[in-house]
Protein backbone atom coordinates (compact mmCIF):
# COMPACT_ATOMS: atom_id res chain seq x y z
CA UNK A 1 0.00 0.00 0.00
CA UNK A 2 1.66 3.16 -1.22
CA UNK A 3 2.58 5.59 1.49
CA UNK A 4 2.99 9.57 1.90
CA UNK A 5 4.67 11.66 3.95
CA UNK A 6 2.38 14.88 4.29
CA UNK A 7 3.42 18.19 6.14
CA UNK A 8 1.22 20.98 7.18
CA UNK A 9 3.28 24.05 7.33
CA UNK A 10 1.98 27.17 9.01
CA UNK A 11 3.22 30.41 10.64
CA UNK A 12 3.81 28.94 13.90
CA UNK A 13 3.80 25.06 13.79
CA UNK A 14 4.67 22.36 11.23
CA UNK A 15 2.86 19.63 11.44
CA UNK A 16 3.62 16.19 9.53
CA UNK A 17 2.61 12.57 9.48
CA UNK A 18 2.37 9.39 7.36
CA UNK A 19 -0.79 9.31 5.33
CA UNK A 20 -1.73 5.48 3.08
CA UNK A 21 -3.83 5.21 0.14
CA UNK A 22 -6.81 5.09 1.69
CA UNK A 23 -6.79 8.19 3.85
CA UNK A 24 -5.59 6.70 6.99
CA UNK A 25 -2.86 8.67 9.20
CA UNK A 26 -0.45 5.23 9.75
CA UNK A 27 1.71 7.44 13.03
CA UNK A 28 1.04 9.89 15.16
CA UNK A 29 0.84 13.75 13.49
CA UNK A 30 4.25 15.41 15.12
CA UNK A 31 3.90 19.11 15.75
CA UNK A 32 7.27 21.22 15.90
CA UNK A 33 7.75 24.99 16.15
CA UNK A 34 8.29 26.17 12.80
CA UNK A 35 11.63 27.79 12.47
CA UNK A 36 12.50 31.08 12.30
CA UNK A 37 13.94 31.34 9.12
CA UNK A 38 13.90 29.80 5.70
CA UNK A 39 16.77 28.23 5.40
CA UNK A 40 15.71 26.83 8.65
CA UNK A 41 12.53 25.58 7.68
CA UNK A 42 14.41 23.79 4.98
CA UNK A 43 16.87 21.81 6.78
CA UNK A 44 13.63 20.79 8.91
CA UNK A 45 12.03 19.13 5.78
CA UNK A 46 14.86 17.34 4.87
CA UNK A 47 15.78 15.87 8.17
CA UNK A 48 12.66 14.56 9.06
CA UNK A 49 12.62 13.21 5.17
CA UNK A 50 15.70 11.64 5.23
CA UNK A 51 14.55 9.88 8.08
CA UNK A 52 11.13 8.52 6.68
CA UNK A 53 12.59 8.49 2.70
CA UNK A 54 12.41 4.42 2.56
CA UNK A 55 8.99 4.12 4.11
CA UNK A 56 7.35 6.50 1.86
CA UNK A 57 6.39 7.01 -1.76
CA UNK A 58 5.96 10.90 -1.88
CA UNK A 59 6.02 13.75 -0.26
CA UNK A 60 2.80 16.55 0.02
CA UNK A 61 3.13 19.52 1.67
CA UNK A 62 0.15 22.12 2.44
CA UNK A 63 1.26 25.18 2.76
CA UNK A 64 0.16 28.83 3.10
CA UNK A 65 1.20 30.91 -0.48
CA UNK A 66 -0.55 30.05 -4.09
CA UNK A 67 1.27 27.38 -5.21
CA UNK A 68 1.21 27.26 -9.07
CA UNK A 69 -0.65 24.64 -11.67
CA UNK A 70 2.46 22.22 -11.32
CA UNK A 71 2.18 22.06 -7.76
CA UNK A 72 5.87 22.52 -7.26
CA UNK A 73 6.49 25.93 -6.69
CA UNK A 74 4.89 28.78 -4.15
CA UNK A 75 4.11 32.20 -6.52
CA UNK A 76 3.18 34.28 -3.86
CA UNK A 77 4.14 36.20 -1.15
CA UNK A 78 3.30 34.45 2.07
CA UNK A 79 2.83 36.69 5.29
CA UNK A 80 3.24 34.95 8.19
CA UNK A 81 6.21 32.59 7.09
CA UNK A 82 9.68 33.82 7.14
CA UNK A 83 11.62 35.82 4.08
CA UNK A 84 12.52 34.08 1.06
CA UNK A 85 10.06 31.09 2.30
CA UNK A 86 8.44 31.00 -1.22
CA UNK A 87 11.69 31.17 -2.94
CA UNK A 88 12.38 27.44 -1.19
CA UNK A 89 13.49 24.79 -4.01
CA UNK A 90 10.83 22.44 -2.56
CA UNK A 91 11.97 19.72 -5.46
CA UNK A 92 15.46 19.27 -3.89
CA UNK A 93 14.16 17.71 -0.81
CA UNK A 94 14.08 14.56 -1.86
CA UNK A 95 14.02 11.92 -5.46
CA UNK A 96 10.50 11.11 -4.33
CA UNK A 97 7.81 12.59 -5.76
CA UNK A 98 7.41 15.92 -4.24
CA UNK A 99 3.27 17.66 -4.09
CA UNK A 100 2.34 20.81 -2.66
CA UNK A 101 -0.92 22.87 -2.28
CA UNK A 102 -2.11 25.87 -0.89
CA UNK A 103 -3.43 24.73 2.59
CA UNK A 104 -6.74 25.61 2.14
CA UNK A 105 -7.00 24.00 -1.61
CA UNK A 106 -6.03 20.88 0.36
CA UNK A 107 -8.27 20.93 3.07
CA UNK A 108 -10.87 21.55 0.45
CA UNK A 109 -9.51 18.29 -1.00
CA UNK A 110 -10.27 16.25 2.13
CA UNK A 111 -13.70 17.46 2.42
CA UNK A 112 -14.32 16.51 -0.88
CA UNK A 113 -12.64 13.35 -1.41
CA UNK A 114 -13.64 12.25 2.07
CA UNK A 115 -15.39 14.67 4.42
CA UNK A 116 -18.34 16.90 4.20
CA UNK A 117 -18.49 17.23 0.22
CA UNK A 118 -17.57 13.71 -0.74
CA UNK A 119 -20.02 12.38 -3.10
CA UNK A 120 -20.88 15.97 -5.15
CA UNK A 121 -19.17 17.17 -7.99
CA UNK A 122 -19.53 20.95 -7.14
CA UNK A 123 -18.46 22.17 -3.28
CA UNK A 124 -16.66 25.45 -1.93
CA UNK A 125 -14.83 24.58 1.23
CA UNK A 126 -14.58 27.51 3.39
CA UNK A 127 -11.79 27.90 5.85
CA UNK A 128 -12.95 30.34 8.69
CA UNK A 129 -10.14 31.24 10.70
CA UNK A 130 -7.97 34.24 11.75
CA UNK A 131 -8.38 35.19 7.58
CA UNK A 132 -10.71 33.19 5.02
CA UNK A 133 -9.26 30.45 2.87
CA UNK A 134 -11.28 28.45 0.27
CA UNK A 135 -11.02 25.48 -1.88
CA UNK A 136 -13.48 25.14 -4.59
CA UNK A 137 -14.51 22.35 -6.52
CA UNK A 138 -15.78 22.87 -10.31
CA UNK A 139 -16.94 19.77 -11.91
CA UNK A 140 -14.71 17.54 -10.08
CA UNK A 141 -11.56 19.37 -10.26
CA UNK A 142 -9.49 21.89 -7.70
CA UNK A 143 -10.05 25.10 -9.37
CA UNK A 144 -6.71 27.31 -9.95
CA UNK A 145 -7.38 29.50 -12.95
CA UNK A 146 -4.39 29.98 -14.86
CA UNK A 147 -1.39 30.49 -12.41
CA UNK A 148 -3.04 28.06 -9.65
CA UNK A 149 -3.71 31.19 -7.45
CA UNK A 150 -7.50 31.43 -7.99
CA UNK A 151 -10.01 31.31 -4.91
CA UNK A 152 -8.80 34.21 -3.13
CA UNK A 153 -11.99 35.30 -1.11
CA UNK A 154 -10.71 39.10 -1.45
CA UNK A 155 -14.26 40.59 -2.39
CA UNK A 156 -15.03 44.22 -1.64
CA UNK A 157 -18.50 44.67 0.29
CA UNK A 158 -18.98 48.28 0.61
CA UNK A 159 -17.29 51.20 -1.07
CA UNK A 160 -16.61 52.84 1.76
CA UNK A 161 -12.74 52.71 4.15
CA UNK A 162 -14.60 51.24 7.09
CA UNK A 163 -12.26 47.71 7.90
CA UNK A 164 -8.83 47.82 6.34
CA UNK A 165 -7.47 44.37 4.75
CA UNK A 166 -4.32 42.25 4.83
CA UNK A 167 -4.09 42.49 1.18
CA UNK A 168 -3.95 46.41 0.99
CA UNK A 169 -7.86 46.78 -0.21
CA UNK A 170 -11.31 48.21 2.25
CA UNK A 171 -13.45 45.94 3.53
CA UNK A 172 -12.68 42.69 1.85
CA UNK A 173 -15.15 39.80 2.79
CA UNK A 174 -12.08 38.67 5.08
CA UNK A 175 -12.85 41.45 7.27
CA UNK A 176 -16.09 40.77 7.70
CA UNK A 177 -16.19 36.84 8.34
CA UNK A 178 -13.03 35.82 9.85
CA UNK A 179 -11.70 35.42 13.26
CA UNK A 180 -10.85 38.72 13.61
CA UNK A 181 -13.89 40.27 11.84
CA UNK A 182 -15.59 38.49 14.93
CA UNK A 183 -12.87 40.78 16.97
CA UNK A 184 -13.83 43.66 15.31
CA UNK A 185 -17.61 43.57 15.93
CA UNK A 186 -16.76 42.21 19.40
CA UNK A 187 -14.99 46.06 19.99
CA UNK A 188 -18.25 47.47 18.01
CA UNK A 189 -21.00 46.06 20.24
CA UNK A 190 -19.10 45.03 23.40
CA UNK A 191 -15.98 46.88 24.33
CA UNK A 192 -12.88 48.45 23.20
CA UNK A 193 -10.66 45.34 24.67
CA UNK A 194 -13.75 42.75 23.53
CA UNK A 195 -12.42 39.93 21.34
CA UNK A 196 -13.57 37.42 19.46
CA UNK A 197 -13.19 35.35 22.59
CA UNK A 198 -15.80 37.53 24.77
CA UNK A 199 -18.11 37.11 22.20
CA UNK A 200 -18.73 33.30 22.43
CA UNK A 201 -18.02 33.45 26.01
CA UNK A 202 -21.19 35.58 26.22
CA UNK A 203 -23.16 33.61 23.61
CA UNK A 204 -22.96 30.58 26.35
CA UNK A 205 -23.85 33.70 28.81
CA UNK A 206 -26.85 35.26 26.86
CA UNK A 207 -25.31 38.39 26.51
CA UNK A 208 -27.36 40.65 24.24
CA UNK A 209 -24.28 42.75 23.22
CA UNK A 210 -22.36 39.61 22.08
CA UNK A 211 -25.19 38.13 20.49
CA UNK A 212 -25.67 41.34 18.48
CA UNK A 213 -21.74 40.95 17.59
CA UNK A 214 -22.42 37.75 16.48
CA UNK A 215 -25.31 38.43 15.01
CA UNK A 216 -23.55 40.92 12.40
CA UNK A 217 -20.60 38.86 11.96
CA UNK A 218 -22.98 35.37 11.35
CA UNK A 219 -25.04 37.96 8.72
CA UNK A 220 -22.15 39.12 6.78
CA UNK A 221 -21.25 35.65 6.52
CA UNK A 222 -24.62 34.82 5.28
CA UNK A 223 -23.52 37.48 2.53
CA UNK A 224 -20.46 35.71 1.57
CA UNK A 225 -22.41 32.15 1.13
CA UNK A 226 -25.13 33.87 -1.02
CA UNK A 227 -21.81 35.02 -3.29
CA UNK A 228 -20.33 31.38 -3.09
CA UNK A 229 -23.66 30.44 -4.21
CA UNK A 230 -24.56 32.12 -6.97
CA UNK A 231 -21.52 32.11 -8.65
CA UNK A 232 -20.40 28.91 -8.45
CA UNK A 233 -23.65 26.61 -8.15
CA UNK A 234 -22.44 24.15 -5.73
CA UNK A 235 -24.13 21.11 -4.17
CA UNK A 236 -22.21 21.85 -0.43
CA UNK A 237 -20.77 24.63 1.05
CA UNK A 238 -18.77 23.08 3.53
CA UNK A 239 -17.40 25.85 6.51
CA UNK A 240 -14.04 24.52 7.83
CA UNK A 241 -11.42 26.74 10.54
CA UNK A 242 -11.88 27.85 14.05
CA UNK A 243 -14.86 29.87 13.84
CA UNK A 244 -17.00 27.00 11.94
CA UNK A 245 -17.98 25.49 14.72
CA UNK A 246 -20.12 28.61 16.15
CA UNK A 247 -22.02 28.70 12.96
CA UNK A 248 -25.88 28.38 13.10
CA UNK A 249 -26.02 25.70 10.71
CA UNK A 250 -30.28 25.16 10.00
CA UNK A 251 -30.76 29.28 10.33
CA UNK A 252 -28.14 30.26 7.77
CA UNK A 253 -28.83 27.78 5.47
CA UNK A 254 -32.99 28.68 5.45
CA UNK A 255 -31.57 32.04 4.82
CA UNK A 256 -29.21 31.73 2.10
CA UNK A 257 -31.67 29.00 0.05
CA UNK A 258 -34.27 31.88 0.62
CA UNK A 259 -31.66 34.12 -1.36
CA UNK A 260 -29.93 32.67 -3.81
CA UNK A 261 -30.85 32.71 -7.53
CA UNK A 262 -29.45 28.95 -8.36
CA UNK A 263 -30.56 25.97 -7.20
CA UNK A 264 -30.81 24.71 -3.73
CA UNK A 265 -27.18 23.73 -1.77
CA UNK A 266 -26.81 22.73 1.24
CA UNK A 267 -24.49 24.49 4.23
CA UNK A 268 -22.32 21.69 6.43
CA UNK A 269 -19.40 21.87 9.18
CA UNK A 270 -16.72 20.37 7.66
CA UNK A 271 -15.56 16.35 9.05
CA UNK A 272 -12.26 16.78 9.21
CA UNK A 273 -10.49 19.09 11.52
CA UNK A 274 -6.86 20.49 11.80
CA UNK A 275 -5.07 17.43 9.75
CA UNK A 276 -7.35 18.15 6.44
CA UNK A 277 -4.61 20.12 4.76
CA UNK A 278 -1.68 16.97 5.70
CA UNK A 279 -4.94 14.39 4.20
CA UNK A 280 -6.13 16.96 0.74
CA UNK A 281 -2.39 17.04 -0.12
CA UNK A 282 -1.76 13.60 0.12
CA UNK A 283 -4.39 12.73 -1.47
CA UNK A 284 -3.45 15.09 -5.04
CA UNK A 285 -0.59 13.56 -4.43
CA UNK A 286 -1.50 9.63 -4.65
CA UNK A 287 -4.25 10.09 -7.59
CA UNK A 288 -0.80 11.57 -9.65
CA UNK A 289 1.42 8.55 -8.79
CA UNK B 1 -19.66 21.43 -43.58
CA UNK B 2 -22.29 21.24 -41.31
CA UNK B 3 -24.44 24.43 -40.18
CA UNK B 4 -26.56 25.28 -37.71
CA UNK B 5 -29.75 27.40 -37.02
CA UNK B 6 -28.71 29.72 -34.32
CA UNK B 7 -31.56 31.78 -32.45
CA UNK B 8 -31.33 34.27 -29.55
CA UNK B 9 -34.12 34.93 -27.84
CA UNK B 10 -34.78 38.34 -26.08
CA UNK B 11 -37.75 40.18 -24.33
CA UNK B 12 -38.01 42.14 -27.18
CA UNK B 13 -36.72 40.71 -30.59
CA UNK B 14 -35.80 37.08 -31.51
CA UNK B 15 -33.05 37.52 -33.92
CA UNK B 16 -31.63 34.14 -35.61
CA UNK B 17 -29.35 33.21 -38.85
CA UNK B 18 -27.19 30.03 -39.99
CA UNK B 19 -23.85 29.63 -38.74
CA UNK B 20 -21.74 26.84 -40.29
CA UNK B 21 -18.72 24.63 -38.59
CA UNK B 22 -15.99 27.84 -39.01
CA UNK B 23 -18.29 30.12 -37.31
CA UNK B 24 -19.64 32.62 -40.53
CA UNK B 25 -22.84 33.45 -40.09
CA UNK B 26 -24.35 32.09 -44.13
CA UNK B 27 -27.59 34.27 -44.64
CA UNK B 28 -28.48 37.44 -42.89
CA UNK B 29 -29.55 37.93 -39.68
CA UNK B 30 -33.06 37.95 -39.32
CA UNK B 31 -34.62 39.88 -36.39
CA UNK B 32 -38.67 39.44 -35.48
CA UNK B 33 -40.35 41.34 -32.55
CA UNK B 34 -41.05 39.11 -30.17
CA UNK B 35 -44.42 37.53 -29.72
CA UNK B 36 -46.15 38.29 -26.52
CA UNK B 37 -46.88 34.54 -25.13
CA UNK B 38 -45.20 31.76 -24.96
CA UNK B 39 -46.65 30.00 -27.24
CA UNK B 40 -46.78 32.31 -29.88
CA UNK B 41 -42.96 31.89 -29.20
CA UNK B 42 -43.03 28.63 -29.77
CA UNK B 43 -44.88 28.41 -33.45
CA UNK B 44 -42.73 30.93 -34.20
CA UNK B 45 -39.60 28.88 -33.85
CA UNK B 46 -41.53 26.51 -35.30
CA UNK B 47 -42.37 28.23 -38.24
CA UNK B 48 -38.73 29.12 -38.72
CA UNK B 49 -37.57 25.36 -38.53
CA UNK B 50 -39.64 24.04 -40.39
CA UNK B 51 -38.75 26.26 -43.30
CA UNK B 52 -34.79 25.73 -42.84
CA UNK B 53 -34.87 22.06 -41.56
CA UNK B 54 -33.70 20.39 -44.68
CA UNK B 55 -30.46 22.54 -44.76
CA UNK B 56 -29.47 22.34 -41.13
CA UNK B 57 -27.99 19.94 -39.00
CA UNK B 58 -28.86 20.88 -35.77
CA UNK B 59 -30.36 24.48 -33.84
CA UNK B 60 -28.29 26.18 -31.29
CA UNK B 61 -31.09 28.55 -28.97
CA UNK B 62 -29.69 31.43 -27.00
CA UNK B 63 -31.81 32.64 -24.17
CA UNK B 64 -32.34 34.55 -20.98
CA UNK B 65 -32.92 31.68 -18.31
CA UNK B 66 -29.96 29.73 -16.58
CA UNK B 67 -30.46 26.33 -18.45
CA UNK B 68 -29.62 22.96 -17.08
CA UNK B 69 -26.25 20.86 -17.49
CA UNK B 70 -27.99 19.15 -20.58
CA UNK B 71 -28.48 22.09 -22.53
CA UNK B 72 -32.46 21.29 -23.18
CA UNK B 73 -33.96 23.06 -20.48
CA UNK B 74 -34.47 26.32 -19.06
CA UNK B 75 -34.32 25.86 -15.11
CA UNK B 76 -35.28 29.04 -13.64
CA UNK B 77 -38.01 31.97 -14.39
CA UNK B 78 -37.13 34.48 -16.46
CA UNK B 79 -38.47 37.92 -16.23
CA UNK B 80 -38.40 39.81 -18.97
CA UNK B 81 -40.22 36.77 -21.41
CA UNK B 82 -44.11 36.02 -21.56
CA UNK B 83 -45.56 33.47 -19.14
CA UNK B 84 -44.96 29.67 -19.19
CA UNK B 85 -41.71 30.23 -21.43
CA UNK B 86 -39.69 28.56 -19.35
CA UNK B 87 -42.08 25.60 -19.48
CA UNK B 88 -41.57 25.51 -23.48
CA UNK B 89 -40.53 22.01 -24.71
CA UNK B 90 -38.26 22.82 -27.02
CA UNK B 91 -36.91 19.29 -27.51
CA UNK B 92 -40.21 18.75 -29.21
CA UNK B 93 -39.04 21.51 -31.85
CA UNK B 94 -37.03 19.05 -34.29
CA UNK B 95 -36.30 16.26 -34.55
CA UNK B 96 -32.71 17.52 -35.36
CA UNK B 97 -30.13 18.23 -32.49
CA UNK B 98 -31.47 20.95 -30.12
CA UNK B 99 -28.79 22.65 -27.58
CA UNK B 100 -29.52 25.80 -25.66
CA UNK B 101 -27.59 27.93 -22.98
CA UNK B 102 -27.96 30.79 -21.20
CA UNK B 103 -27.13 34.12 -23.45
CA UNK B 104 -24.41 35.09 -21.30
CA UNK B 105 -22.80 31.81 -21.31
CA UNK B 106 -23.06 31.67 -25.30
CA UNK B 107 -21.78 35.03 -25.76
CA UNK B 108 -19.20 34.20 -23.49
CA UNK B 109 -18.12 30.87 -25.23
CA UNK B 110 -18.12 33.06 -28.67
CA UNK B 111 -15.59 34.94 -26.94
CA UNK B 112 -13.33 32.41 -25.82
CA UNK B 113 -14.08 30.20 -28.76
CA UNK B 114 -13.35 32.89 -31.54
CA UNK B 115 -13.37 36.53 -29.84
CA UNK B 116 -11.49 38.14 -26.98
CA UNK B 117 -10.39 35.60 -24.67
CA UNK B 118 -9.42 33.12 -28.01
CA UNK B 119 -6.34 31.32 -26.90
CA UNK B 120 -7.04 31.37 -23.34
CA UNK B 121 -8.07 28.21 -20.82
CA UNK B 122 -9.50 30.94 -17.59
CA UNK B 123 -11.71 33.68 -19.03
CA UNK B 124 -14.35 35.69 -17.59
CA UNK B 125 -16.77 37.50 -19.76
CA UNK B 126 -19.09 40.34 -18.32
CA UNK B 127 -21.79 41.59 -20.28
CA UNK B 128 -22.71 45.05 -19.12
CA UNK B 129 -25.78 45.99 -20.60
CA UNK B 130 -29.63 46.63 -18.51
CA UNK B 131 -28.31 43.91 -16.23
CA UNK B 132 -24.96 42.04 -15.42
CA UNK B 133 -24.50 38.52 -16.88
CA UNK B 134 -21.54 36.56 -17.03
CA UNK B 135 -19.72 33.80 -18.63
CA UNK B 136 -16.91 32.15 -16.94
CA UNK B 137 -14.21 29.67 -18.96
CA UNK B 138 -12.86 27.07 -16.31
CA UNK B 139 -9.77 25.39 -17.64
CA UNK B 140 -11.69 25.55 -20.89
CA UNK B 141 -15.08 24.28 -20.13
CA UNK B 142 -18.08 26.62 -19.36
CA UNK B 143 -18.47 26.90 -15.60
CA UNK B 144 -21.73 25.83 -14.87
CA UNK B 145 -22.57 24.45 -11.33
CA UNK B 146 -24.43 21.22 -9.86
CA UNK B 147 -27.85 22.79 -11.74
CA UNK B 148 -26.48 24.70 -14.79
CA UNK B 149 -26.91 28.08 -13.02
CA UNK B 150 -23.63 29.14 -11.98
CA UNK B 151 -22.06 32.65 -12.63
CA UNK B 152 -24.76 34.52 -11.18
CA UNK B 153 -23.18 38.01 -10.45
CA UNK B 154 -25.33 38.43 -7.69
CA UNK B 155 -23.05 39.61 -5.31
CA UNK B 156 -23.86 42.11 -2.02
CA UNK B 157 -21.60 45.36 -2.77
CA UNK B 158 -22.63 47.00 0.78
CA UNK B 159 -24.25 46.00 3.58
CA UNK B 160 -27.21 48.79 3.78
CA UNK B 161 -30.13 49.10 1.78
CA UNK B 162 -29.05 51.59 -0.93
CA UNK B 163 -30.13 50.15 -4.07
CA UNK B 164 -33.17 47.43 -4.85
CA UNK B 165 -31.83 45.08 -7.38
CA UNK B 166 -33.98 42.99 -9.41
CA UNK B 167 -33.04 39.98 -7.49
CA UNK B 168 -34.64 40.61 -4.93
CA UNK B 169 -31.66 41.82 -2.33
CA UNK B 170 -30.00 45.29 -1.78
CA UNK B 171 -26.93 46.46 -3.27
CA UNK B 172 -25.90 43.87 -5.77
CA UNK B 173 -22.78 44.12 -8.49
CA UNK B 174 -25.64 44.10 -11.00
CA UNK B 175 -27.19 47.62 -9.27
CA UNK B 176 -23.43 49.46 -9.12
CA UNK B 177 -22.55 48.26 -12.83
CA UNK B 178 -25.06 48.27 -15.04
CA UNK B 179 -25.95 50.35 -17.61
CA UNK B 180 -29.55 50.69 -15.37
CA UNK B 181 -26.67 51.17 -12.70
CA UNK B 182 -24.96 54.30 -14.53
CA UNK B 183 -28.32 55.74 -14.92
CA UNK B 184 -28.84 55.78 -11.19
CA UNK B 185 -25.55 57.66 -11.03
CA UNK B 186 -26.89 59.49 -13.25
CA UNK B 187 -29.80 61.22 -10.89
CA UNK B 188 -27.16 60.82 -8.00
CA UNK B 189 -24.39 62.85 -9.79
CA UNK B 190 -26.27 65.09 -12.27
CA UNK B 191 -30.18 65.70 -11.51
CA UNK B 192 -33.53 63.43 -10.81
CA UNK B 193 -34.71 63.00 -14.46
CA UNK B 194 -31.06 62.07 -16.13
CA UNK B 195 -29.91 58.75 -17.25
CA UNK B 196 -27.05 57.00 -18.60
CA UNK B 197 -27.09 58.72 -22.24
CA UNK B 198 -26.75 62.16 -20.47
CA UNK B 199 -24.06 60.58 -18.55
CA UNK B 200 -22.33 59.29 -21.89
CA UNK B 201 -23.39 62.57 -24.21
CA UNK B 202 -22.05 64.79 -20.65
CA UNK B 203 -18.56 62.68 -20.98
CA UNK B 204 -18.47 64.12 -24.65
CA UNK B 205 -19.21 67.61 -23.43
CA UNK B 206 -16.47 67.54 -20.39
CA UNK B 207 -19.38 67.93 -18.35
CA UNK B 208 -17.94 67.78 -14.63
CA UNK B 209 -21.27 65.96 -12.72
CA UNK B 210 -21.19 63.41 -15.31
CA UNK B 211 -17.87 62.82 -15.31
CA UNK B 212 -18.16 62.43 -11.50
CA UNK B 213 -21.49 59.99 -12.16
CA UNK B 214 -19.20 57.95 -14.87
CA UNK B 215 -15.80 58.18 -12.18
CA UNK B 216 -18.54 56.40 -9.78
CA UNK B 217 -19.76 53.70 -11.96
CA UNK B 218 -16.46 52.71 -13.68
CA UNK B 219 -14.80 52.48 -9.20
CA UNK B 220 -17.76 50.22 -8.88
CA UNK B 221 -16.82 48.10 -11.68
CA UNK B 222 -13.20 47.89 -10.53
CA UNK B 223 -14.53 46.01 -7.47
CA UNK B 224 -16.43 44.08 -9.53
CA UNK B 225 -12.91 43.03 -12.05
CA UNK B 226 -11.06 42.75 -8.70
CA UNK B 227 -13.21 40.04 -6.91
CA UNK B 228 -13.24 37.79 -10.28
CA UNK B 229 -9.70 38.29 -10.80
CA UNK B 230 -9.36 37.32 -7.28
CA UNK B 231 -11.89 34.44 -7.42
CA UNK B 232 -10.98 32.63 -11.29
CA UNK B 233 -7.46 33.79 -11.53
CA UNK B 234 -8.32 34.06 -15.06
CA UNK B 235 -6.31 35.29 -18.17
CA UNK B 236 -8.24 37.69 -19.29
CA UNK B 237 -11.52 39.51 -18.51
CA UNK B 238 -13.74 40.71 -21.49
CA UNK B 239 -16.48 43.04 -21.27
CA UNK B 240 -19.47 43.09 -23.69
CA UNK B 241 -22.57 44.69 -24.06
CA UNK B 242 -24.14 48.17 -24.55
CA UNK B 243 -21.90 49.54 -21.09
CA UNK B 244 -18.91 47.85 -22.77
CA UNK B 245 -17.77 50.27 -25.07
CA UNK B 246 -17.61 53.36 -22.75
CA UNK B 247 -15.03 52.11 -20.30
CA UNK B 248 -11.69 53.17 -20.03
CA UNK B 249 -9.37 49.89 -20.82
CA UNK B 250 -6.21 51.00 -19.92
CA UNK B 251 -6.97 53.09 -16.56
CA UNK B 252 -8.48 50.09 -15.76
CA UNK B 253 -6.73 47.71 -16.78
CA UNK B 254 -3.56 48.88 -14.51
CA UNK B 255 -5.45 49.52 -11.64
CA UNK B 256 -7.47 45.83 -11.32
CA UNK B 257 -3.86 44.33 -11.67
CA UNK B 258 -2.33 46.62 -9.22
CA UNK B 259 -5.13 45.53 -6.67
CA UNK B 260 -5.36 41.63 -7.53
CA UNK B 261 -3.89 39.11 -5.23
CA UNK B 262 -3.62 36.74 -8.35
CA UNK B 263 -1.03 36.96 -11.17
CA UNK B 264 -1.87 39.80 -13.59
CA UNK B 265 -4.84 39.64 -16.33
CA UNK B 266 -5.58 41.34 -19.30
CA UNK B 267 -8.93 43.81 -19.75
CA UNK B 268 -10.27 43.14 -23.09
CA UNK B 269 -13.54 44.94 -24.91
CA UNK B 270 -15.23 42.02 -26.69
CA UNK B 271 -14.54 40.98 -30.10
CA UNK B 272 -18.48 39.91 -30.93
CA UNK B 273 -21.67 42.23 -30.31
CA UNK B 274 -25.02 41.70 -30.39
CA UNK B 275 -24.52 38.14 -32.72
CA UNK B 276 -22.19 36.75 -29.68
CA UNK B 277 -25.05 34.50 -28.27
CA UNK B 278 -26.37 32.86 -31.25
CA UNK B 279 -22.76 32.24 -32.55
CA UNK B 280 -21.72 31.01 -29.16
CA UNK B 281 -24.83 28.67 -28.69
CA UNK B 282 -24.26 27.41 -32.14
CA UNK B 283 -20.42 26.48 -30.96
CA UNK B 284 -21.09 24.84 -28.27
CA UNK B 285 -23.44 22.44 -30.49
CA UNK B 286 -21.00 21.79 -32.98
CA UNK B 287 -18.60 20.47 -30.47
CA UNK B 288 -21.36 17.94 -29.36
CA UNK B 289 -22.41 16.79 -33.03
Amino acid sequence: MKKILAFDIGGTKIAYAIIDENGNFTNEIIKVTTPKTSAGIYDLLETVIKGLEDRIDGIAIATAGAINNENNKIISHVGNLPEKYNELDFLSLSTKPILLENDANAAGWAEFKMGAAKGTKNAVILTLGTGVGSGIIVDGKLLKGKSGSAGEMHVRFGFGQERKCTCGLWDCLETYVSGNALTTDAKLYMSTDATSYDVIRGLKDNNQKAQAAFEHWQSCLENALVMVGNLFDPEVIVLSGSMAQFVEYEKLNNQVNKDILTQPLVLKLAKFENNAGMLGAALLLLEKL
